[in-house]
């Protein structure tokens, strides 16, 4: 019980200790990085999500590693804010773009796709500086994982035209297929007993696509590493999830996208960004958490045809467009209490602080409470 | 005439008046809404306007209507800011969005449809909110109608994939056609004399496509409700219109798309928007509506060719983007007079306050002259 | 010797000489204007460049001088600021817009091209002035060529669909090729020293596609005329242009284009931008100018990918996206020495002025010093 208390939240414990010995400060950085791509500084968060990843696919596990460990290299280099680093918030876009570099180009293990992935993701931690600089002081907004979208989608645009690379810029999905109710109905046979496994396993790759994982045993376990830092992150995880799936019935989405988790990741992300991370959980942000994830998930598809013609993944960015639009309400809605980002830590702990109203909490250097 | 008189401007005693019944209050708001798309905050605008649609299509009059109301009540429902409310200015992006889903969503009438409006129109106050907070205050420009371009758009794109709602993506106007000159003297069999009823349909049809009315009749009855409010402002929507028709001959653009004012209705949001609305009108601002004007038939046809390959309809884009670039340069040009966000009200009181320097103009909740 | 001396630099008393006349004075702008393409602020230079497009094509010399002149004057009928006009930065975009109408454009020396070409580059000045508005006074960055690119990809979106003009928007470059590395060998048939001159061809055809004249004589004439105002820029001209050949090389990207030049451009002027020009040339900036010239390179490829589905040419946008990111970042990099756009002059002058701290340069209208 003291053990499970210790993993709880940021681990600013443990993140003291780690600083004792280089190796493991990195490694404890790039797992945090790891967890902060489902906003959740939290080494433990990290280490599940890998195990997830490496189970649905080793090289995409492989790759995720690779390429966190390289953005937070590249943000060493480049003498950035240290306190950002060791919190992952270098890592997170360089872990998406070994994810979504693994999943589109061919073959797995290519010394090639290796040397992609590390320069890529070394240049999404240029492009996280450079939005921060353009977003947080002018509007009050973070960069979310749009350095992680624009890197990769224009590497696999620059890349689609050549010889060198020769992405699978077609996503591997199949464009045919039944509508939802179809696709989830259809290990049915048996009777109604099945819909409830179709849903689970719908959920559950919702919340594994957020790393580009097509499976429901890695988001089970992306699932179990949020919970350890968050249970609220990690329920409005589900919420987003099945939040997503609604859409695409009422939408009439292919079915067999809707099974395979992509209508969900985008929304999965708007739900804990909204309900609880950027914004102190109660009534209003919840309603709004759910009302983000459904824009995520219309947006999800509105990005798919515009990306059509050519051929590219729209990757998250249907997430950041509908975070960005519902933070920057953020100084509108009266009630709804914005948390700094400076001081962005667990949902479970903003609601703490903001429950004291008149009490300053003091911060470390992982703005952890003191 | 002391009954014309009345229906002048914004209407402000009235306005008064019909605060003392909710539902009055309401319908005041909703019509100011249909009658703020071409800038105009007054109900018998809105009316007008509303009878026009429908003569051109029961379905497009009424979706339009269910947009407006649905935005409005959103607001409402968010508390957005009352005044803004009352002048319609939370309203006319949801008309739009109603005109617009009326249009590519088949069937007519339909219940998925009627969701479907209600649902983006109150989405789209969402956006304007957050697109006001995103403009107003770093560049001093109000987000025109970019609220229903973004919000329809997004809707269209994301269903265009899915089997719920099917919509016309590709816009119902045949590709194929002559060039604008053969088209306009299509009627001309008899001789010369046909050419002024062809040039007059064209001009009309302009103005009615705003609203999404393929109809001479329907452009003709939002003339006279524009000037019923403006004469300034009528009298810029035909300049508008005519200034689109001269491009699309420049351009040699398809002259079947030009007949039916499709080259007409982005100028003429733009002429309006210039020529007295932003900016006081004199001999300097005239010019530069005709100049904005031009710009807004040339993105017309660009937005086209950039959208043309997922088939959506490129909307009043390219009013937005003219439109904002000409603003932009408000600080710039010496002698241009803009009207600050705050004091908008109708063309002819621009030109009378901006007359008589020094004296600050009084303003009640709906921006009137005291 | 001292004649060449008079040429180096801005020239600042051949400017003040030549304003004694109203013909000279335009010329002189002029001329900068086309030196401001590659950021040269010297009348010889604009004459050098021009000599070498007339080299390679009459038409793109004259088109490209045409629209320097219609830019130039827009500025003074518009009464923009008189020492930017002086400088040539009304003009260069007009310069780019001239170019590229008359690689577009079909036939050459039509009377309607030539329409197209002055009112398209008069329009690029307005766009310039809004988009100073826009980017300096809140990023402190220029707006580099982004007129230019917007107001000609308006242009010839618009004009694809028409019957007008009829602009040969699929490029005129055959899609089909071999890799880089084959293309440049194509011509070694008699052993490795042929190689030496297909390199110094695709070089030098990188320089000069920044005017999109492809030939290396010209490429050299532009490279000459560079030097005469500043050596550092000519020298990372060349260097850009390696380094887009590079990246082709590394993507396995078309070794047609590559021959041609097309890979080049874009980083020819990520990398005079950025190694001397906006930030005061060190060993740092001198790294960074390389990065940004990949950057270009890599974003080039992934513009053409995503107008592939509209045939439109990317022009110099990647230039411009790779550009402003790093600039971005000017604040953050400790060392980096951003010249404040006010003061930029010559990449030589910068390093004089900023090597001898405490000593504020004093500036007249050429921004020469005193």
């Amino acid at each position: 019980m003291a053990a499970l208390a210790t993993l709880d939240g940021v681990m600013a414990p443990w993140a003291r200790r780690a600083e004792a010995r280089p190796a493991l400060e990195l490694a404890d950085s790039c797992l945090r990085g790891v967890g902060q791509v489902v906003f959740m500084n939290n080494p433990v968060t990290g280490l599940l999500i890998l195990a997830g990843l490496t189970l649905a696919s080793v090289w995409l596990g492989v790759a995720t590693a690779i390429g966190v460990v390289a953005a937070t290299l590249a943000a060493r280099v480049l003498a950035f804010d240290r306190t950002a680093i060791r919190g992952g918030l270098y890592g997170f876009n360089g872990a998406l773009v070994g994810a979504g570099l693994a999943t589109f180009l061919v073959p797995a293990f290519d010394v090639e796709s290796i040397v992609a992935v590390v320069v890529v993701a070394a240049f999404s931690t240029v492009v996280t500086a450079t939005l921060s600089r353009l977003l947080v002081p002018t509007l009050g907004v973070p960069g979310l994982t749009l350095p992680f979208n624009l890197a990769t989608l224009a590497f696999l645009a620059a890349a689609a035209g050549g010889e060198g690379f020769a992405p699978v810029v077609e996503p591997a999905l199949p464009a045919a297929g039944e509508g939802v109710d179809g696709a989830l109905r259809s290990q049915e046979d048996g009777g109604a007993a099945a819909a409830v496994p179709a849903l689970a396993n719908a959920l559950l790759r919702g919340v594994g696509q957020v790393f580009l994982a097509d499976s429901a045993v890695a988001g089970l376990l992306v699932l179990a590493g949020m919970a350890v830092c968050s249970r609220i992150a990690a329920g409005f995880a589900l919420v987003g999830s099945l939040v997503g799936l609604l859409v695409a019935v009422a939408l009439g989405g292919d079915g067999f996208a809707a099974y395979h988790g992509l209508w969900g990741y985008n929304s999965v992300l708007c739900a804990v960004a909204i309900g609880g991370v950027f914004f102190v959980l109660d009534r209003r942000s919840a309603v709004l958490a759910v009302l983000c994830a459904a824009a995520g998930a219309v947006l999800f598809a509105a990005v798919g045809t515009f990306l059509s013609p050519v051929g590219l993944p729209g990757f998250t960015l249907a997430f950041c467009l509908a975070t960005l639009a519902f933070l920057l309400i953020k100084d509108a809605g009266p009630g709804v209490q914005a948390v700094s980002l400076a001081e962005i830590t667990t949902p479970e702990r903003h609601r703490r602080v903001r429950h004291v109203p008149g009490v300053a909490p003091g911060r470390d250097a992982l703005g952890v409470e003191r």
